[in-house]
């Protein structure tokens, strides 16, 4: 792994309740603003104000049709700094054309006025359904309603809720060596989530002091490891964006430790994502070792997590290894029949290319568990390489048949 | 499409109750062997055979884990000839290392005796679960029952199904000029469906005299427009194979007459797949015009045939068009949001990217038909293709996720 080289060993402790307001100097708010005329009362619009302008960087969904915010933040982040995001769930503003465009910039003006920042410090991001435009008269005044605190995180990591069903929010204490600093973070996933990203979005803040060239490095290496590493159903999305301010409020920090410290987040908030998946029941995650190659264990490792066959079995607790060989097969990547080793559950189900005996009772039994571990090991290299994915359910194909209906 | 320049006009004719067997010299019967216990009494072996020797070429699966069957009748096919094949349902022979390639080397060798051909003319293709043995006992005397006739292709049809719910088979009748030649086809799809091939088994006979150099070229072509732009699930098998043999005994044929009526051939048989994929209500054809060139219409053809969310929409009748355009957005290929018109049942909602009223209900009552036509156009180029697919039903699921239990 990247962070191996670590000269400083950094001490990383789970803050209870943490979230995206936890590191010094950022605040959150959100109300219900009726975005989603059939979502009453959920929240649905949200602020993350840091009170010391930030540096942040982000990534965006690698879409050809990409949604007005995602343009808007897209070209307000070339300066490499941020002081806000305004976000809403239950509209995408995605394929809104020239008025989404201007609905997205409005958002962020209101924004601005409402906590004396420039409309340019502003970022902004929508999740939801895709071709509708911004009901902009609610957005006006649930923007009025919105109180900002240093608790405010939790109502945020709700409001960019769609069919999750669970806020996803962490964040980390860190020491290293004198430095103190606290990363905090925030996602919703659960559908259109696949490499490279997802309509996930995700927002990561912390009171580190970081250099402008790091701060989008750091953020890349966390997002390959995490994030790029989560399937649920093929699709990405127009609008993914995961954002990282840094308002340097806790002074500079040791590099490695940092880059430790927000791998460890990003991959506490892409499992979250995983399991959370649009009627999951399970947490599959799929580990590939002694690949030619990182990138061959990459590429593996995400077409078993990604295989509807796979995942479907994996649902109905059938221990059909099959899928998974066929998987690894597609894949294109270097395997060789009689060096592959497999295990399921921490049961091992081939040696060498050949079928173990395997008690097939205790293996449903590990099926049927809430987290699934699949293993490989190709035995030609040292590439190795993490997915994160979601079992797939006949409930997932409801949800997504009944989604604008 | 490639065969606009035919300059001889071919007049195509369906075969009613037309088979593989129905080009002269064609025979072939099946038998209920029991190779998977849970569906006894089902046919799941046949043999495919021709009086004359045959010039013969296939297309195989790309995966890096082919089945016994494949690297067998690869290795066979490299002199380019063929006089039958031997072929299972039940159990793909796949991962089954050393003895499962020695267990379709002796399937081959055993018809070959019971027809009188050399084994080495003899090919062979499995389907079904992966990683178990051929259960050779059932095989041996299973071949010994199997009675070869020319209407046995039907038996042959349904010899080669697993979850497929149909047989699928057509025959052309084919007048070019003077020439008379016949095409029969017999496929099987139903799950790990997806380009580029599928356990996809597809043979397909002439009695037109063909050119080595040419029969490749055309079964490739047809190919490519047809399988190739087929997607069930995203998964690939380790079993895919597409079979041509042509015994020449109608005489020579012009090429280009020869390759349109292989296309059609292949082009019904694929659209029988991708309508009885696993779990399916209904076919869907995505139809891409305008796009830069004719392989980025593939490609986002493609990707909207696999979105699964695009999928689950159809199954639900959501008119959620946002979807369809997420899924072109993320294939990649050069498109611009005001250029793109999108119709769904023939009903136009977008229109150079800007949504237009439509009746909501004539488009849901569109989307609850058998066949579900989606049409873009990119208005950007002339490249076009078709690709075809089905929607994502709760009853895919089910089925595999109990596949194996």
């Amino acid at each position: 792994m990247w962070y191996s080289l670590a000269i400083v060993a950094a001490k990383i402790e789970t803050i209870p309740e943490g979230t995206v307001t936890s590191p010094e100097g950022f605040l959150a708010g959100a109300t219900s603003a009726g975005i989603n005329k059939n979502a009453t009362g959920k929240l649905d619009l949200a602020v993350l104000f840091s009170e010391t302008p930030c540096l942040a960087a982000a990534l965006f969904t690698d879409s050809r049709l990409k949604a007005a915010p995602v343009v808007l933040s897209q070209q307000r982040l070339k300066k490499g700094r941020a002081g806000a995001v305004v976000v809403n769930s239950g509209c995408a503003n995605a394929f809104t054309g020239e008025e989404g465009y201007a609905h997205a910039a409005e958002m962020a003006e209101l924004a601005a006025e409402g906590i004396g920042l420039a409309p340019e410090d502003v970022l902004v991001a929508s999740t939801g359904v895709i071709g509708t435009p911004l009901p902009m008269e609610r957005i006006r005044s649930g923007l009025e309603r919105i109180v900002l605190s240093g608790d405010g995180g939790h109502e945020l990591a709700k409001a960019i809720m769609t069919t999750d069903t669970i806020p996803k929010e962490i964040a980390v204490r860190v020491k290293a060596g004198d430095s103190r600093f606290t990363i905090g973070g925030v996602a919703k996933g659960s559908g259109m989530i696949h490499p490279d990203l997802a309509t996930l979005l995700c927002f990561l803040t912390t009171d580190a002091a970081l250099e402008k060239g790091f701060i989008k490095k750091a953020l890349k290496e966390a997002v390959e490891a995490s994030f790029n590493m989560v399937s649920i159903d093929g699709d990405t999305s127009p609008n993914d964006m995961v954002l990282l301010m840094a308002n340097g409020r806790g002074g500079s920090v040791p590099a490695d430790a940092f880059e430790q410290a927000l791998e460890q987040v990003c991959v506490y908030l892409a499992k979250s994502i995983a399991g959370d998946g649009e009627g999951a029941t399970k947490l599959v995650e799929v580990t590939v070792a002694g690949a030619a190659s990182r990138l061959e264990a990459r590429t593996a490792a995400k077409a078993v997590v990604s295989s509807s066959l796979v995942m479907a079995a994996v649902h109905g607790a059938d221990p059909n290894w099959g899928r998974i060989v066929a998987a690894v097969g597609r894949s294109g990547v270097k395997v060789e029949e009689t060096k592959l080793d497999l295990s399921i559950g921490e049961i091992p189900v081939l040696k060498a290319g050949s079928p173990l005996p395997f008690d097939k009772r205790a293996l449903v039994q590990r099926l049927k568990g809430k987290e699934v571990a699949i293993s490989l090991n190709f035995n030609l290299g040292s590439g190795q390489a993490t997915a994160w994915g979601c079992d797939l359910s006949e409930e997932y194909v409801t949800i997504n048949s009944q989604y604008m209906t």
